[in-house]
């Protein structure tokens, strides 16, 4: 522990208190390894402010002795947005502790929670009321208000109710001089300067705390329609997209998945059964809550049957047949994994470009590296796959993934900016991906982000090394 | 003009021509005053490019000379945000030429829209491929999407689609050094840092220069179905509104105005009608897009008639007739006008508070400004209405203006303050409200304003003197 570190612990002793510091390393460990077990940090101690005002405690310390702080909720960054750096320089703030749900008010459609709340423990409080919380991801047990706010969090439900960003109406939010800012009021409309919450949402914690967040909750939706189409290709599937786009403002998930995925999944989780029996290069899982139901999704299945648009087609007849296909969707990251090392890339272009990418990134991939397979699965009604290059047959993975995936990641990444694409489309850049950021940014995006960094957190102390290094100017104070 | 502005005009003549650089004094003119002739600025030359590339020169050419631009569109803020100051330092930079809407995409749902095109020509671009661009306020015949974007634009229809903030997708906009960051791509996802897009966003053209804007569009409701209420008071009003957002997601408009405001218009437009017969303190109109129309408008008003929270209700029985409904809700603000100098407020509180704020912020400022009558009206479903302190009878606008609106403003913002709500609801802060905003701010808050500035404009060269002044540091460069 450097003397800094010592110091900002013992002054932040008689107001955190024993439950508020940890330093057993024990119990350390498993916060200094990210999600995918990528990236390796180091830290003598986690901190655990219980209350707003013991954040503000802490980050005034950290400011004081110019003490790195690494804002950790879940843990379940996909970026490493929430490791410490490897040189122990830092200290993890985590915000776990801060659990309560302040409010929740069905009438005016709205939760106030603290960072530390679990998505599922927010969907649950949502649902006690008899509203929804409209987001949800397979980490939802375990990321938390606070990080799904920091990172704008996406999801399988976005295409109706948008990302995290437009399910915040306001944050409270410590600075980096360990101020407090309150913007917890859900005010609709409000124009007093530039949006800080905004600003907040999507930051990954480098400048400033989120310690809680006033959240929309949406009315539960009476009926549910869930159905299993196999598609000719991307492009036939787009028009599917539009075509239930056109006929109701309630679709809540159009997803896309070729036939190798779902013949993945089959093979690893053998309790799951193909839900077509037609023979098709590609899936789709598409789920709306329009009040015509089912009866809504057969007149266009029916319809795109007939035109040759789809090959076949089910609607789940049951909750549970649903939840099948969904377990199909969320089984495919892992039941991928097992057919070997890949090169993992979360990206997204303008929806009508997709098709045309999915295709031709695949076979520009398959191109460029022999043996490899590349395909992409994911939220095709938002633009955003989860494109994965996996390595030849028999690759020994260490090896894979430190000669080869940096060399597909910027291969991959060229063809995303290429389309007008984002190389973080939901995961966020953390610190997997900042220098792919700077190096594909323009330097007007570049220098916009540093300046923003440099001005909120001065001292470079929020988050280090995450999304953007500070400015030349700035990293040299 | 002074030797940096003629160097600036000498540098950009070659690259704008003769139509892109206006010095004739009478051309001039009408731009010096703001919309509500509160303001008086001067300039001695309106630039006026016509493309973004050309807005570019102009800001490295201000930048090199250190000559500041205060950024034009329809010239319609209600807080003198686009009036230049009165010393003359600036030159307007009009984005008035480019006026090209470049894609128009109904199957997307998407336009782009360039920075000096007027509102209702995009209203009717989108009509033309049977889309709509739900955002409309009474200046749509003079208000660019520069503007509405830089002020992140509100109006009657916020309830549904948001204010401009929801409805903008990306823009492209040309920083303080001359830089240009192309936003424009329509990524549903894209999480590369901090939203720059959403900073530029109501950022009343002190960050950079929005040149244009990707668009959302949405369908074209087949139904749309408009009534007239009289209501007991504010808070039956609201009851009313959650009963309706209960029984759909279709609800565009729920507005309110006190009876007083309802004669005020009667008598100063004689062509129109009291919607109602029922004597009652306020009044309602209701719109909604919802399939079910009349029928749905007739259950919920009917059911609202036998619970006595209502007093009487008329729904529109032809589109002329809605026509005249909202005929009465906009000419409010001139009929009340004709009855004597009033200190106007856009001010939002939390939408379930709202009905106590009009009753007990009206009683308050007729307590402390004796013969003064206070009443608000405007957007309930939004928490936002527009508030009047009108003097007594026989003032001296002029002097009223000089003297008293300082004081009534000082008051009635405090009383904002006090109920967590925003003393900028829709029109922002410009030139009008920005030292109340620096008198009612945080330090946390008005740090990160000036923060942000600071970071954004190092050289204070975009629309000084509005929203926030540059930090000291800053500020003295």
């Amino acid at each position: 522990m450097t003397p800094a570190q010592t110091a900002v612990l013992d002054a932040l002793a008689p107001v955190l208190g024993r439950k508020g510091i940890v330093t057993d390393p024990d119990a350390i460990a498993p916060w200094l390894i990210d999600w995918r077990r990528r990236f390796h940090g180091a830290a003598p101690a986690i901190l655990a402010p219980g209350s707003t005002a013991e954040v503000a405690a802490v980050v005034a310390a950290a400011a004081q002795h110019r003490v790195p702080l690494v804002p950790q909720g879940g843990n379940s960054s996909m970026v490493g947005g929430a490791t410490p750096p490897a040189d122990g320089s830092a200290l993890i703030l985590s915000l776990r502790r801060m659990t309560a749900i302040r409010r929740v008010d069905a009438a005016a459609g709205l939760a106030v929670a603290e960072a530390g709340v679990i998505l599922s423990d927010l969907h649950d409080a949502a649902l006690a009321v008899d509203r929804r919380f409209p987001l949800t991801l397979g980490a939802k047990g375990n990321a938390t208000i606070g990080g799904l706010v920091s990172t704008n969090a996406g999801g399988t439900q976005v295409l109706r109710f948008g990302s995290m960003r437009g399910l915040v109406a306001g944050v409270e939010v410590v600075l980096a001089d360990g101020s407090m800012h309150d913007g917890l009021a859900p005010l609709k409309k409000d124009n007093r300067g530039y949006d800080l919450t905004q600003l907040l949402v999507g930051a990954e914690g480098t400048l400033g705390v989120v310690t809680a967040a006033t959240l929309r909750l949406v009315p539960v939706p009476a009926v549910r329609s869930t159905a299993w189409a196999a598609v000719r290709d991307p492009q036939a599937a787009l028009t599917l997209l539009r075509q239930f786009q056109e006929a109701t403002e309630a679709l809540e998930s159009f997803e896309i998945l070729p036939r190798e995925s779902l013949a993945a999944v089959l093979a690893y989780v053998p309790s799951l059964r193909a839900p077509v029996t037609a023979e098709a290069a590609w899936h789709l899982l598409i789920e709306h809550t329009d009040p015509a139901g089912d009866a809504l999704m057969e007149r266009l299945l029916g319809a795109a049957l007939e035109d040759g648009l789809i090959a076949d087609a089910t609607i789940a007849a049951t909750a549970a047949q649903a939840a099948d296909f969904w377990r199909i969707r969320e089984s495919i990251s892992d039941s991928e994994r097992a057919l070997g090392p890949a090169s993992q890339h979360d990206l997204s272009v303008p929806v009508d470009t997709m098709p045309r990418f999915m295709i031709e990134a695949a076979a520009a991939c398959e191109a460029r590296f022999p043996g490899c397979h590349a395909s992409g699965f994911g939220h095709l009604g938002d633009g955003n796959i989860h494109f994965h290059v996996r390595s030849p047959a028999g690759t020994d993975p260490a090896h894979w993934y430190a000669e080869q995936v940096p060399v597909v990641t910027r291969f991959v990444d060229d063809l995303v900016i290429a389309a007008g694409g984002s190389i973080a489309a939901e995961h966020g850049i953390g610190q997997m991906k900042r220098d792919e950021l700077e190096r594909l940014s323009s330097p007007a995006r570049l220098t916009a982000l540093r300046a923003v960094k440099a001005a909120m957190d001065p001292l470079g102390i929020l988050n280090p090394g995450k999304l953007v290094a500070l400015a030349p100017s700035a990293a040299a104070q």
